[in-house]
């Protein structure tokens, strides 16, 4: 079943809602309800859910820790992944220290540099930063399956090409550039800038309309 | 005009591109080279664009330049915005000095935080971290704008309350929870691990028909 990619999307931001609910204390949550929460059409939400089948009881809703359970193998956070950073900037370290990472059951096992100052200095959870020549023996030994670019972005496709020659099967991009990789890759691009860029238009169209 | 939400995403990622491609040194662009880059249908690009009127001429493409000049009168990167930023941890701090946001018109004039343990710690570009008590007179006085919200979950409602009290018009929100706002204010929300878990579905999905 190909599932779009905005419902993807949604899916992990429902999970994230639905976690948050539950630490609240509640059982059961109808459609309406999370939809309100995240500011979205309930019948969205049915349809998002509709896609793996019927988890909703009619007058009930959803059982919060079931539905849970469910978006988590669907999503396919039901076991954990390796992911290596490549960047020990501010952006890299950031994303190595990010609690909401291991929380998710992504769990960042070293941070690389080419920078031979930085080699060695910490990197918080993952240990010390390690040298690239490091890099192709500790995705390997260590079956990391994700790699992170956090880069400047004329460094950006010469790092991914080492991930992917080290064997990594998926990217997420900081870098502010499209890479180039074989199509058997997933690549997730995060561009900090264009939430900033998003806002700024309809701040821009808001404004006008006032 | 109701441009939808994602056509204005990849409006900032061709600015993005095209940014790119005139520090290359291009001067026209086809749609199809767009497209070919960014990974996307070239018909996706043209009727993109189209929403604007006319920019491209057969057979000769877009004229990079005024297409980058068009772009940033549409996004509203014409004009420099002021921001400030809550949270002075990880995260908060790797927004405030990445250079990108400087180079995308995007100036954070100060960063804020309520432990007294890291106020007058440097925050790098935006100089100082300044007490939760200075926002509203720092946001009203050098007119500032945007909002960033990069503190931990459970005090994001309350920071964007006070970011809204003090009289900014726009949240970029990095807390992984959705912040209840009155409607007029506009909220883009960025989960980083959002990204981490959509690769994780590809991963899975792609896995299994391998």
């Amino acid at each position: 079943m190909k599932i779009p990619k905005p419902t993807v999307k949604r899916l992990a931001v429902y999970y994230r809602c639905l976690d948050n609910m539950l630490n609240e204390g509640k059982t059961y949550v109808s459609s309406k309800e999370l939809a309100e929460r995240l500011k979205i059409k309930s019948s969205q939400v049915r349809k998002d859910l509709s896609y793996f089948g019927e988890f909703g009881k009619r007058g009930v809703g959803y059982n919060v820790k079931n539905l849970i359970a469910e978006l988590k193998k669907i999503i396919g956070i039901d076991r954990r992944w390796r992911v290596v950073v490549v960047g020990a900037g501010n952006i890299g370290r950031a994303i190595t220290n990010y609690p909401g990472l291991y929380k998710n059951r992504f769990d960042v096992i070293a941070v690389f540099d080419s920078d031979p100052a930085k080699i060695g200095l910490s990197a918080g959870v993952a240990g010390p930063v390690k040298p690239m020549s490091d890099l192709k023996e500790v995705v390997s030994s260590k079956k990391v399956e994700i790699g992170v670019i956090a880069v400047p972005a004329e460094a950006a496709q010469d790092v991914a090409e080492q991930l992917v020659d080290a064997g990594v099967k998926g990217i997420v991009n900081f870098a502010p550039v499209t890479i180039d990789v074989s199509p058997e890759i997933v690549v997730e691009d995060v561009d900090i800038t264009v939430s900033f860029k998003t806002l700024a238009y309809h701040l821009r169209k808001y404004g006008k309309n006032r």
